[in-house]
């Protein structure tokens, strides 16, 4: 519970929270329509991506830019987090894209609002394939974001956060058709309760929370192994390790500094 | 005032005019209406989007590449260049703009020119809705300049113009249906010059300064904190510090030749 | 045959599985046409290109992020990998791009899955012209992959992963309209089986095979010759090595090792 | 005349005649019509932009990657290269647009080939217009290119490719519109060749050429001045300076050596 006492901690927790916002307020609003053309999926899904790779590099260096309880999830399958900051990056996320969901419905005229860019699943889909999309769209993004912020290598990787949000952008160009694209289960939650529609809503956390988990698994455990024992890992989840100093880098290998340090 | 006798002073003047003038010239040029199609915001965006890249990228390691009285407001307000300089930047910026949409004006065909894609507000929004998005289409960009050209970091990310650009983009992504995006006060300033048309033109100073300042705050006193006393603040603002040797970097940790290394 | 007792071998081999799956679901899926509208060409050819840009980034540096048995048969021929490792790889990207257009083919209404994107050549073309096109799509491909994973070179090249993947997306932009844009016989062999139709399906074999291979020339004996004799290419493709110690790197210059060091 | 007895010279000299072949292959290819909705500039805009990216990455470490006489008519005004070397880079780049402009006539059905996407002046613009619009196209480009492969930087540039390419995409975006977007006399000269239509093509050979010269004296006088006297500058023009040894770098400073060092 040291963290707690932690000011880079609360940081954290704010910085995922207000990039949530943005996060969702900018996709969300993208995917609105204003005109009665067919809805332009390259346009919402460049949004979405260009939104995560703005806001991770606002945020990256500060949380690590998850803005996603998925990521947070997979990280933590992943031992690279403490369950304990995992619960409030998740809170934070939610917290954050309900209030950027809401910044929009006040801003936007009622004309327009609709369902506010709620996720819903294609008709002639059925729920089974719908998650099977979802797993696959966020599988990606988790394997992603795990090799572009793996701190072990050193090659020509470039942006973290525009590897990240092109990720995204690519998982709406097809997700888009076949379940509006959540990925996220914060960006799915935000528009259901501002319009109080659930319906089907247990896909979005569903889906994106097992492709989280199968993206760590894989790329931790098969595709580039971390030689790390299980006391190891259990004392990560619990965040059982001394209190940093606050303003100085340590380097003593804490997870969620190397991680910021690469963004 | 010892700045005005240094010719990088100048240099850097004339480096946010010619900058300004080359973003607001492809900026407003890609906005006007050629054919009778619905309006492509992706086009618009990517065009803005990519000018702010572009010119950045050109001018970013001379005068820091603000190109928008909202980033100089910015940076005023974050302590990181004297209120003496801010005033040339932004004059630079104003009259760039001016003479980008005046050669605009001049190439293009008559039954083109239109209103010289003028920032309006949605005929279905109202002002306070307005200024509202404009805060925030300027916030979040605002914390992305700050964090991509902050010094104390060194992870992956990639080009800090590039990023900005993108940053760009976004707001149009989102901004384009409720405001036209303006983002940059002297991006609307300069066709409501030529065209002689300032109705709600408040909204495009007013939204963008307060998205500025407040994007400044946010993360130089909440996100990722400097620990610098208010004397230092002031002595940044007033710009006392003895003239540098021109041409060659010195390192002392002067704000404006540190932005203008890392990009 | 010592690779075949290296857990790194067999770790890259899966690596290609899994990326040339998710690859194939992705660009596949995109192809799909869900409205009346017009083929959106760049919609497609962005989707392409970034789950290039995405699955290299995932695996670049586990197996090097070929995806694509013309990538392969060039490092193959440029003397950078071993014949048997080549068989490996190859095998690992049919299954796998067979794997993803089933994944695809089942997630997707029996209304929208057409003909799953099959590669065809365009009516008013002929077969030469065809193979022309894939031979060009191909061989730009091959020389920026060659070019931006040179060890050799260390300037401002930005991440390898999105220059392959935006030289994927350019050959779609152009290839699109004549064949379908094929570039990759992995891409092209998966819906062929699925749906049972190789009509010309060995232009999607021939054309990238030959621009794979003239590009690999191209680049390693033109453009930027590598000084290697005859007997040390040919112990490359014999992969007569000792077995190297898994999970460290030792730098003695196997291609592979040094390619993978800098995606 | 050293330089013609250099190995590395003709291999940048057949770099530059590949790089613009493929360069012309890819941008006039997109700008085909195929159907009959409107012209996608945005479609095209990226199809000329990412094959800059993409064929400066493949041979930017050659031959510096120009691809473009007004490119090499700027490093020459800019004393970054001798007289000898720019000749024959110019001479190689009109080849190669020819060849692969001739290329794409070969394998494109009859139907489809129209002017070969020939840069044509808008028909409600005047010349005067149009050659402005080719200046301030071409001025941006050059400046960026000046700015990106300036090896003085060393900050968050990025890919330089990739700059470039944007900064070719940004110049589409306006410019199709206008006068086609010539930008580069290779490019608009390999389809008036082929169709044998030279109305008003010397607006894009004007036009670039005074933009690419104002652009290099704008950066390197005025921007970001080179301390160099004439003697030195006359010396780089005529190429006078002992042969170089073949394949291996001396870091003495040539201008040529060092481009290609940071792409």
């Amino acid at each position: 519970m040291w963290e707690l006492r932690s000011i880079s901690f609360w940081r954290a927790v704010f910085a995922e929270f207000f990039a949530t916002m943005f996060f969702v307020f900018f996709g969300l609003g993208a995917a609105l329509r204003w005109g009665t053309e067919p809805m332009n999926v390259l346009h919402i899904a460049f949004c979405f991506g260009l939104a995560a790779a703005t806001l991770i590099q606002c945020v990256g260096h500060i949380s690590g830019g998850h803005l996603n309880p998925a990521v947070t999830f997979a990280y933590l399958i992943g031992s690279q987090m403490s369950l304990f900051r995992a619960v409030f990056y998740i809170a934070a996320q939610l917290l954050g894209a309900v209030a950027g969901a809401a910044v929009l419905y006040g801003v936007t005229p009622t004309s327009i609002r609709g369902n506010l860019a709620l996720n819903t699943v294609n008709n002639a889909s059925v729920l089974g394939q719908a998650t099977t999309i979802e797993i696959f769209l966020t599988l990606q993004l988790v394997v992603c974001i795990f090799a572009v912020t793996d701190e072990r290598r050193n090659g020509r990787i470039g942006s973290a956060a525009l590897a990240i949000g092109f990720s995204v952008t690519l998982g709406h160009l097809l997700g888009m058709y076949y379940t509006g694209a959540g990925m996220n289960p914060a960006r799915s939650f935000a528009p259901a309760v501002l319009i109080r529609n659930f319906v089907n809503h247990w896909v979005y956390w569903v889906g994106p929370m097992i492709g989280g988990a199968i993206g760590a698994l894989l790329y931790d455990f098969l595709l580039f192994p971390r030689m790390r024992g299980l006391s190891e890992r259990l004392a990560v989840l619990k965040g059982s390790r001394p209190p940093e100093t606050d303003g100085q880098q340590d380097n003593r290998g804490d997870p969620i500094e190397l991680k910021t340090q690469v963004l």
